[in-house]
């Protein structure tokens, strides 16, 4: 190397110590904390996006947190059903699953979980893929819209955290499918979304982040400079009746809302297309997605302004 | 109820209770020991016997062991190979696994694995199905028979023991998919009976159970009275040489002395196709089927005789 | 064996396995639970019905019970002080405990004690003897029935289950003598009913079975087919109040209902002169015998109809 | 209090104090070891000499030991098989223990033993009583001199420390008789002496001291200043061949001198008839009896001299 | 030894297991208490004091106590400042601590905790030597007397006791300077007294003594066999209320009581000139100095009479 | 924010980002590893290193390693000892260190002990200043050069890891000062260098890095192009009897080899005069200065060549 080179090769490297000297603090004061991800859709479409969305997530291990993968099937369940050619009925505007579409969504399901295992310990970290049938964790009512049997689909009456915390306490990253078991011992479908707010819940996550297709909340919807960073559960309501969140945003803005009110610290909307959303999110100060806090959960004063 | 009646229901249930305290020794015997179950092929077929195995698997939890299933795919994967219409191709007489081929397994495996999880779970009973990805369970060599690639098929090199370990701490009954994962980071296919003898080997199991099709190993393989109950190593050398075990059972005994030889306390094969098969060997003297047995391991002395 | 012996044997060992499944679910459900008997009187005379109730308390340590015994002298303390020529002398309907009648009484509770210790420990189970000085784990005030002095009889004030505690952590069966210390720091005599009673409350037992030499309760006492298999304590007051319930019945009942109240989950009432009578009553739907239960204390709906 | 009665009740305390200061370095070395006294004999015969022993036992304990009694019977087994007419029988100098013999020896133990936890929680200290027989502690074989059957009295053969070790680790004082089981399931009589040497060597225990009925070893037994303080094994055995140690007092040396073999750190002989003689030998430089130590168990260098 | 002697040497180290076994009731009652000792001024002056302060501190965590020392600087920081030749300032009554008299202090203070370490290992026991910077264990607010600068003095805001705890449990002596950190991360001074009082209601400390220069509260000041033994709050507020308290001695009572509020259990102010001053009060029925202490505190009965 | 200014923020965060995921495979490999940090001399005169120094050794406790300091006193004690005017004695090339000296040396030391305390917690980060006199942690016998006295200097003869033990669990970083206690009582100053190497091998450090004035070790002296990154031993053994490490590198090389002798993982010699040389050796492949290792202590086959 030369004189010149070896300048550049430490100027490099200081600037690789500069920036993890930055991420000391978010370090700090997110040791030991469980983070939940609620992770599906588009992101999880394309290869090098998940392999982004993995190695954010054995990150938040190695540095201390405790994260936690709740996923969904992506657009899988719906090419295998078409795959295999079954006709999909409707009632209520619900899809009717039926034992062969439950089957193909477990199947699906399954595989997406062992998928992500495998990606978590090809990089060196301990993960482990579950159900919501192992450990008996998640108990489902049979959803009834309207009255309406709409087939093996639940809603989570009861978590039991005691697998998730083995798992969290002896270091392994756990990796949901939400599949849950009816009291008549069938298997069900939960949607991820509900599945993801119901466990953050359960074992009082400090974080819960949804990546989504969205960059997050507006003031202002056709201003993409106004994407709101730290929303309180009050402007959020404010929002709300305004009309300014609405449409596909509006039951995403909700089931934030529920969750804080459920007890979890921050949710957090994030644009899963964007590589390393999660350490963009977490480690930097103004993030890149929509917060929402409660004031009573503890926020500091000064993050609205900011 | 007459006063016959009320003396027949005495009666019926005093022999309950006696049955129950003639299970005590034995109960007593194995308490906090590690019991691996082997199941798959013909036992795998039949909805009561899979109950039968399962509600066996509960109560030796129940009353103290720590039961792991390492379970096979029956013939459901090559049920689904022939569905999808793929056609295999065979090397040195091994079937070649492709990368579809592997996808099937891999699908298949998991969804045994979650109906066995499920059924303990319905009898009350906490299960956790994992595969050897899980927790970096198992790492596989590529298998290569003569030098040939016979695609994702892997020798297991090394059992990471601490999923297990935890799970059987934390009083969950382990439910084993045989799947590995290579040092190129893919997805193997694993023996199931080298993969339950290579676990029951690393967590020094006291028992190791395969549920077979066959009765146990024969002193007359023409004489279905000749059933042998408890058969030490050198003498199951000598019927090796004298070629009384051969055929079909040869690899099987073979297995079995292998895992003796790795530590394992005691192996039994066991006919899988008969109810309560592991309640009849284990709580019983006499047993139903064959228990391979090495002096070195602590068998009592007259047990050769009866 | 002949074929037809060998099927005789196989339907023999049949029976034994289903039998044992049909236990899991009270196997399941009193897991790790506290059960305390009472033991003494008429059921303590016969060395058969003695290895009986040994054999059961045994069984339900080994399926993951905590069992405790709380013991009587039976008509042993009786004998020993007619055999020294000891004459009694009576206040208020109570015989006075002289130094010298506690004396024997101590002594051969000691030995009823090291007894049943031996009993069990031959089963190979652990048992530790002990009475309630060990530890100071009874503490009474003298009783002083309408003021008059008996003696060395006393009230329990305070029950320290340290050493209980101590002991069931570490998988011992306590097998304890009702005698306690007195501030007086001198050795008092304690009624076992009131001992078991008394210990049971303390420790939050799950169950209390008074091995009694009644078959139970009966809803007409001149019926022997009205025997109530689980009453609860609303019937129980009725049935007192009516007069059905009287006689030496009386205090049995009191004493039963006192448990519950002070939050043992379900007292038992049954006949220890019937072999296996505890396994009868713990491990079958109807059982033998009368449990009294409260409905604040978590029985099933469905109970009082069975 | 005029000031010289002042000045007085000053000087006084200071005096203590100072004793307390001075124990400091015994309290220091010994924190937390097992210490086994070996308690019966004369020393047990005197109320105010048991007191005294049972408070240097409750002192050890709260100055941060771990203290066990290991008790005989003293005179009253003796005067209780006088008291109930029965005849002894002698073989080969040994008195044959039939049954009703064991009996009576069983109950006088355990009446000792109790007496024993009694003393002790009186003042405050927690105790608790057991005997070889709970918790399966001590396993006899029957004990036959030159071939002669002399009843149930056992040799042990085996010490199950695990009932002792709970005990210790919870805080209490074990307060033990010398009775085990034989394999038999009998109850058998143990020399009080054998069993304190068997279980010091059991648990290590750091110190086994025999409360006796002498001074100590004298150099020459003839001169009541030759009591030697310090012996070490090899001077022991040199003593024993010149023929100083001998008569009643070599069977007393050849106990002590196996005990240290087996991996005690150091036997003391004490005269358990002098007041406060375990604090007298335990907490001062030169102590009042003789303590038996080898060189291996690693004694100071300069104690010999001393 | 002549027998005289002999005699004599005995009688002597008999009144040393006497005085060890009157003992016992303190030692048993303060076992694993928590003592906090606030030592400095006077008693510090003096090495031969020093050391039966430090004897007396290892003596008390010898028998079982957890005691903890919070020392001054005695009058070594004032004598450091003058020997630099540095002014001070005065500010309301207050000594200005600027940024250099700070830097002597805490080398002083330092210097002086070292030393303390030093004479407790050098008794073989362990002692660890720590500032309120250690383990962010004391933070404080600037204090403004009538809203002045006084420079480096703080208020303390918090005790984090998680250092302690952990060295406590660890079985070591914590010795701690009182310096804290601000919130402007500097280094603060703490009133010694004020130190002390905070961290012993911190930790609910059993006990607090402060060694002082008196020997306690009297009351008739004018009366030095007046000394109060026991004083209740009520009659310390009485003696307030009347003048009796009053001078140098009325911000000492006041920051007694203010501890017992806090939930400390008993608060002494012994004379720290006194040699053992603190085996004197703890290990004596009526101590030497004066104990404060609240009937809700549980003191017992009798114990104002005395 | 302008379109493009959002850009640039999104292009800088996302640098960000992939240096935290570069850094991932370091923070495995070294997660829970013990890390000692010799610091001293240059190193420490200047402000801004000294944070680097403490927010590199803060970010190895936060990813998850188990970082310990032990420091010198720079050049503060020759200042110190020079401004009271002292005159320093020399005895074989030694400075004696009398007491005044030593009192001096260890004020010195616990000032900066305490700095390094404050700089770490206030980064939010557990920090406990301690010397080898706390806990008895370092004893030395007096050093005497050539038979020489040369006052209280001392060689480390003995490390109780204990306290150090007990931070580290419990999750503080210790900072060390090389102070001990010598048998005479006294205290005693410790080499710095010495100090590290011992605890080092103490605790099984994985890693010990020493902050020196040059940048590592050179295959040319001259060649400032020549710096070897990782040193096997033999190679070392080469270059010390080539002549190339020479002057005042070869002492420093000597204890490096010793310590790995010892048993440490890895030595490191870095240039402490560069901002963060913590992270910059031990987050990037090639590091910045010269890592001595041992074959048989496992370092990466390829990692010479690189």
């Amino acid at each position: 190397m030369s004189a010149e080179e070896k300048q550049e090769y430490m100027d490099q490297i200081m600037v690789r110590a500069q920036t993890l000297i930055e991420a000391l603090p978010y370090i700090r004061d997110f040791n030991n904390k469980k983070v939940l991800v609620k992770y599906g859709g588009s992101a999880m479409l394309d290869r090098k996006l998940e392999e982004s969305v993995i190695k954010d997530v054995a990150l938040l291990k190695l540095v201390g947190m405790k994260p936690i993968i709740v996923h969904g099937g992506g657009k899988e369940i719906n090419r295998w059903i078409d795959k295999v050619g079954k006709k999909s009925e409707f009632v209520e505007g619900f899809r009717v699953t039926d034992r062969d579409t439950m089957e193909i969504a477990e199947m699906v399901l399954n595989r997406v979980n062992k998928n992500l295992v495998q990606m978590v310990e090809n990089l060196g970290v301990k993960a482990v893929g579950i159900s919501g049938k192992d450990g008996g964790m998640l108990h489902v009512d049979k959803k009834m819209p309207d009255g309406k049997d709409i087939g093996f689909v639940g809603d989570i009456r009861e978590v039991n955290p005691q697998l998730l915390d083995t798992l969290l306490e002896n270091d392994f990253i756990p990796i949901i499918a939400p599949i849950g078991l009816g009291d008549d011992g069938e298997t069900y479908n939960i949607n991820a979304d509900d599945a993801a707010c119901a466990i953050a819940a359960a074992i009082s996550a400090e974080k819960l982040a949804f990546l989504t297709d969205v960059e997050g909340v507006y003031r202002d919807p056709d201003d993409k400079n106004s994407l709101i960073s730290v929303l309180d559960m009050d402007e959020a309501e404010e929002l709300i009746s305004q009309g300014t969140v609405q449409g596909g945003m509006l039951p995403k803005v909700n089931n934030c809302m529920e969750a804080v009110r459920a007890g979890v610290g921050r949710v957090h909307i994030l644009d899963g297309r964007k590589e390393h959303c999660l350490l963009l999110e977490f480690f930097t100060k103004k993030g890149i997605g929509t917060a929402i806090i409660s004031k009573e959960n503890g926020w500091y004063e000064n993050e609205l302004e900011d």
